[in-house]
């Protein structure tokens, strides 16, 4: 964007405006940032500074900017232990409660009951009720500023409690429709009430077909809901149809993110998001996943260990042994990506499993007959030796079609067993797809020995 | 959801109101449907049914459900080829023109220029406009159904304004503000039109900052531009300020997922979207990758076959190949999805090419080392031969190490001429990487070779 220069320059000067107490000039230029640009001003600042602005500006305004600030664990600390514990609850109290709880889960529980304790009651509550959802539920990411208003009442009276409401609800965009019962019956857009007459009745106009998820809901089928539908919010109810919150859309555009780097991750081996760590950090996360193959890749070594006496007799075998393992392995990423997607985009639930383990161990059929006909014609020409040709061929074309099932079968296996099949990465299929080539492409040497001394 | 079931049932009625002929019911319950499900309905239909839904929906109902409806190419040409030229005509122009616009992309030159023939010259003028943006840049994710005024206005006048527009602009969430030569002076949010009084002037209440993209930019950076600000929908503006169209969020989660599937893609080396294809075909895409790198694998058994007489001096060497390359492997695959995401996210570009790169060779020293001096001391004890660990450690320490600077350098330097870094696929640097690893490991066992006979 060509504005970030201008913001640069921007943030100089209002940092100076800061330093040099110049109160009012401060703070018109800081509030005239979006809230964005507030989090990313704030974010640039020393600690002597942040401290300097909490004394400038409300809790309520920096709870704005605290909104939209995605900070590690540890700065967001650092950035609440420095406020005093009545500013910062009150900060805390004033943002939007999805985030206050994003933040608050952070900090662990002892300092959440210190916040806690600092707010009014109702405050509190609001936040308490929040704090207990699971992780990567509907509940964990659902906020509870949402309008909403009883069927019998006019256009014009809907809007009237949208106005006042427009202060604190995160979207006004949608007005869910309850009973007395709080149960959720019906849903309108600001789009309806604006294109209708002020004295219509609310029930004549609300859609009651409303798409709702519930409380428990895992966090990627509400994404995939948001996906489907292009909703701008969702209303979450419990298994009674009260409603309870809203998801938004900007939330479900982290998930998303998340989604995608969770499996991305995953494919590699590696937590994708260590980004701009020291590499002394970068080794210390990536090294466990290392060792840990590295001793199932002993499991290889000693396999190969056992048939050292084949490789003494004709050491050609030597050299054919890292194609063998290193086309099974591409072949075998191949397949668990597509398996790892397919569960992700719920494609794979329910009967249709040994349809697509039939289906992967086809393609690995096909894929390995040309990869086996292609190197057999190579090494027949090249070793001048087609028996050999044939023995790579053969072991290759066996151990692409077991990379390709392994490489489907494991991640959906454990996706039935309740675990996230990401966690098959690919890094770990490749080293246990070495084991089966290596035992595949022996055995099938070892009876042809004569052929190659 | 548990709606689904619901949804299912209330298919087999409504296609059962079709079958019938009963017109009205069809009708009212199709139409009663959510535009994705009315989506849903149409492609679950056969095209007989499909074609008798024609002459009960006009073109401007069968375009809403189109407007949420993703198929593939061959498909969607054949929904096109099914209806009447007028009506099919017709129903593009009643799309939202960015979607009617990525159909059209589908179908060829030549088909687009016969169903624009079909068109009003504003419909046609308005399609045509998008038609010619590049793939993948703000212009061709944009729509031209916005809402805009000029600022000398009052609330009231810019509710009517919108009140006129809710009818065909894809957000009304935001009005844009422009100047006599349509260049975007401002913005205002329908929340701040409700919040304020009638007779206040638009100039007083709009924000000048406004956050805008360029026509050109690339549609991952307008992503990340939501992400930050969350907004719902950016003005898109040439390079002199005119607005030319808007970007909703919508638009942005489909950008955003692919994004993922391609960085994903690109780190298994096969398209993951192939979901749901038949074994063969499957297979024919996977093949091209298999085939080209089974010709860089070659390579690496080329070179095994120059140090075979190694081999067959001291077989041992052989048990270790596969260990050696495949940790290398693993780590080369870490380092690749590390700078592939960190591409992704914008946080490489420029003067911090060098202190990347410095900072991935630190951290493969470093888990080089571990690594090294683990398998040091297991080979030293397995084999009671603490040269040949020693070996073994350097030899691994050492393709660790230029894997990890592989891994990093490739994709930023394609990043840096131009291409996309995802095509440094995970596998092309795994084979990559055994070629060096190979070459290291008998390079350093040959000094030793006295000590393995």
């Amino acid at each position: 964007m060509d504005e970030s220069q201008g913001i640069e320059l921007g943030f100089a000067q209002i940092k100076k405006y800061l330093a040099e107490n110049r109160i009012q000039e401060f703070r018109d230029s800081f509030l005239d940032l979006h809230l964005y640009e507030q989090g990313e001003f704030y974010q640039s600042l020393t600690q002597e500074e942040r401290v300097h602005l909490y004394s400038y500006l409300s809790p309520k305004e920096v709870a704005d900017a605290f909104d939209l600030i995605e900070e590690d664990k540890e700065t967001m600390k650092d950035y609440l232990s420095e406020m005093r514990p009545s500013y910062a609850a009150a900060m805390l109290a004033a943002m939007y409660t999805d985030n206050a709880v994003d933040f608050l889960n952070l900090l662990g529980k002892q300092e959440t009951a210190k916040y806690l304790s600092l707010m009014s009651n109702e405050e509190a509550a609001e936040i308490k009720e929040l704090l207990h959802y699971e992780d990567d539920t509907a509940g964990s990411i659902m906020t509870t500023e949402y309008v909403s208003i009883v069927a019998n009442q006019t256009v014009r009276s809907a809007m009237q409690v949208l106005k006042s409401a427009a202060d604190f609800a995160e979207t006004i965009y949608y007005i869910y429709v309850v009973n007395q019962e709080n149960q959720l019956v019906g849903v309108i857009s600001l789009r309806d009430l604006i294109i209708n007459d002020d004295d219509t009745l609310i029930s004549e106009i609300m859609s009651e077909r409303v798409i709702s998820v519930h409380v428990g809901d895992d966090q990627f089928d509400v994404a995939q809901t948001f996906r489907d539908y292009d909703f701008l919010a969702l209303p979450v109810t419990d298994y009674d149809d009260h409603l309870l919150g809203i998801v938004t859309v900007d939330d479900i555009i982290d998930v998303i993110d998340d989604e995608a780097t969770s499996d991305y991750s995953g494919l590699a081996g590696v937590n994708v998001d260590e980004v701009g760590e020291a590499p002394l950090k970068a080794a210390t996360k990536r090294l466990p996943w290392l060792i840990t193959l590295l001793f199932l890749g002993m499991a290889t070594a000693t396999l190969i260990g056992k048939y050292e006496v084949l490789v003494s007799e004709a050491s050609i075998l030597a050299v054919f042994i890292s194609l063998i393992t290193g086309t099974a392995g591409n072949a075998g990423t191949q397949s668990l990506a597509v398996a790892v997607r397919r569960l992700a985009m719920n494609d794979a639930k329910g009967s249709s499993f040994i349809r697509i383990i039939f289906s992967e161990i086809l393609t690995g059929l096909v894929t390995g007959a040309v990869t086996g006909i292609t190197i057999f014609v190579i090494v027949a020409i090249w070793k001048g030796n087609p028996i050999l040709g044939l023995v790579i061929g053969a072991a290759m074309m066996a151990a692409i079609t077991v990379a390709n099932l392994a490489g489907s079968f494991i991640p959906m296996l454990m996706d039935r067993l309740g675990f996230d099949p990401a966690v098959a990465s690919g890094p770990f299929i490749t080293t246990l797809s070495d084991l089966t080539s290596v035992l595949i492409y022996f055995n099938i040497a070892s009876m042809f020995m004569s052929y190659f001394k």
